[in-house]
């Protein structure tokens, strides 16, 4: 079996490490281990009677509970999809139509695939300095620099950046809308930071035409197996994508489950109070082992530089403990110097910190 | 609300109906009634601690499922996808560079949305002869000769084809695929017809490089909520399809639930039972009616010319009866003097008839 180009590959880690999938404790994918809310295995229960009929093809009630999070939107401006990555093969495609789509980099790997599928000319522009690659580098300083770098007729970013953990403020992302012919915010990980430091674009969308933002529920809500998200754009655009695309791509139970979730504030508050205290936690831990080197980060993981080989690494934890982190060979900027660990609840970051330490040798 | 152009929208039903979907009994949407099997229910139950992991990309599980229904198949000329709609989109991204795509008219809604989505250029061949639409059309007597007259560089045709229920023999179909660049099959209603009659061209897939299988796993097993289907062809192009979309396009509990369906003889086997009687008796009860003229299907529903209204004929039934017909108006061929009506179980079916008696004042 190949190595997987993207975290959470359970079959290929099961294995890798002689055990059944169910076994591995897995940090490579960023899920919240908090979930899935109970909220969403009620709602998937319920909705079994209503496999037997389609799909609603507008989507309405998934778009009106999407509207009551976003009371700045009618239910037009919004589109749902067959997870994130199935709204980014239409964004690519209008983005391979502008010339040359900029990209930050180390950049998710599936931006790639979707550019690609469409012949898009794609620019990478790096998050790391000169030679900062293998002594570590400090973006959070030179953020402002690099943007203004950025030229092409699209740009891709996403915010948090995948795979740093690195929050773009508001601010310093609006002058792109006013440089680029189409922006698409990927804002996967945006719903892990609290209201109250929310820096996602949505807001704007009315005022910026090509402003396209891209969200998903399924890794806030722990049910990357459903397949949801969801594109807040112009309705015009959507119109256009809705032609494009088949009439039904979010199955009946994803809906209902999205709907359910997007309601859930008990879990919704519960996860905005666990994430920044075992998110430093972890963040201790592993500076404190020799050798390794987290990165701040706003999101639910951590990207660690570590001194030996990483891939290595990621096989005797995976052989000797079952534990999967992210090797970040699929990030070429990054190269066997990098792995990517979710924040997961507190004893099991203590298992990890436990196994890096045994494999390692401390 | 838009009046819809593909059966199985209950929304818009509800709404002209003034009543909740699930009180319309509904034949607009060509479902197995028998459905859906147990077996499915209990696999997406069991599938739902499973929700917190991505999808296999690989779908090794079930594309083994597949593989021992298709015996002559190996795993990598299978490609599941997020409903047979989805897989849909890329054969016609690849139809579209080939000149010119001939389709059969009437023809399913959908090759226009998929074809257009990539700007093909589309020409229909008639299944009438000259003046056959207001007069009945006789189309077994001309298919061959149809066949013949077929040209272009792509062809997309659906067997049993869609909404006559015309099913083209195999051997009726192989000059075709010497003829033609690509040939893209539907086959989403091809299960249904018993295994002793099956004219499905999957046996040939490995003969020929430029034919295209396509198969719904949601309409046989009455899943159409849960999105399913699949593809078969040559593993080169399947590769090529996997670059273009999305890694996850099929969720966890659609793969549980096709892996438990493909297994579950007895669900096959009664649903084989049911319906060559249940359709000889709605046939015969739709021909002894005034002004209804059924044509003669080997699918799980009907196309019946009528000499009145039939969107009037529709509407009257849905406010008065609750009952549901698919009018053809997204049919430019078929218009107002045709409906499509899916084959239920036989007290359905006599619902339908009384409803249809009533309502036309028999």
């Amino acid at each position: 079996m190949m190595r997987p180009t993207h975290g959470g590959n359970l079959a290929w880690a099961a294995t890798v490490a002689d055990c059944s999938p169910a076994s591995i404790l897995d940090f490579s994918a960023s899920i919240n281990p908090l979930g899935p809310p109970s909220s969403a295995i009620r709602a998937i229960k319920s909705g079994l009677t209503d496999l037997v009929a389609y799909p609603d093809p507008s989507y309405y009630q998934l778009r009106e509970a999407l509207r009551k999070v976003h009371p700045t939107l009618t239910p037009d401006w919004i589109f749902p999809g067959n997870g994130s990555a199935e709204l980014l093969t239409w964004a690519a495609r209008e983005l391979s139509q502008l010339g040359e789509t900029a990209i930050l980099t180390p950049a998710f790997s599936d931006y790639q695939r979707a550019l690609k599928a469409f012949d898009a000319n794609v620019r990478g522009y790096s998050l790391f300095g000169e030679g900062e690659v293998d002594s570590g580098f400090c973006f959070p300083l030179s953020t402002s620099a690099l943007l203004d770098k950025l030229s092409g007729g699209g740009l891709l970013l996403n915010n948090p950046h995948n795979p740093t953990g690195l929050l773009f403020n508001r601010e310093t992302l609006l002058p792109l809308l006013d440089k680029f012919a189409l922006v698409v915010v990927d804002e996967a990980f945006m719903d892990f930071i609290p209201p109250n430091q929310d820096q996602s674009l949505i807001p704007l969308v009315q005022d910026y035409p090509n402003l396209v933002i891209l969200r998903s529920l399924t890794k806030f809500y722990s049910l990357p197996g459903l397949r949801l998200g969801y594109c807040v754009t112009y309705p015009d655009r959507l119109r256009r994508w809705q032609e494009w695309r088949d009439p039904w791509p979010v199955n009946v139970l994803a809906e209902a489950a999205g709907i359910a979730v997007l309601q859930d504030t008990e879990f919704q508050e519960e996860t905005w109070a666990w994430l920044p205290t075992a998110r430093s936690q972890l963040f201790a831990g592993l500076s404190q082992l020799p050798g390794f080197h987290p990165y701040p980060s706003a999101a639910n993981f951590l990207l660690v530089r570590y001194e030996g080989s990483c891939s290595q690494l990621q096989e005797r934890l995976l052989k000797e403990k079952r534990i999967l982190i992210r090797d970040c060979l699929s990030f070429p900027e990054l190269g066997d110097r990098y792995f990517r660990v979710a924040v997961r609840r507190e004893e099991d970051n203590q298992r990890l910190l436990e196994g890096l330490s045994l494999v390692v040798g401390y």
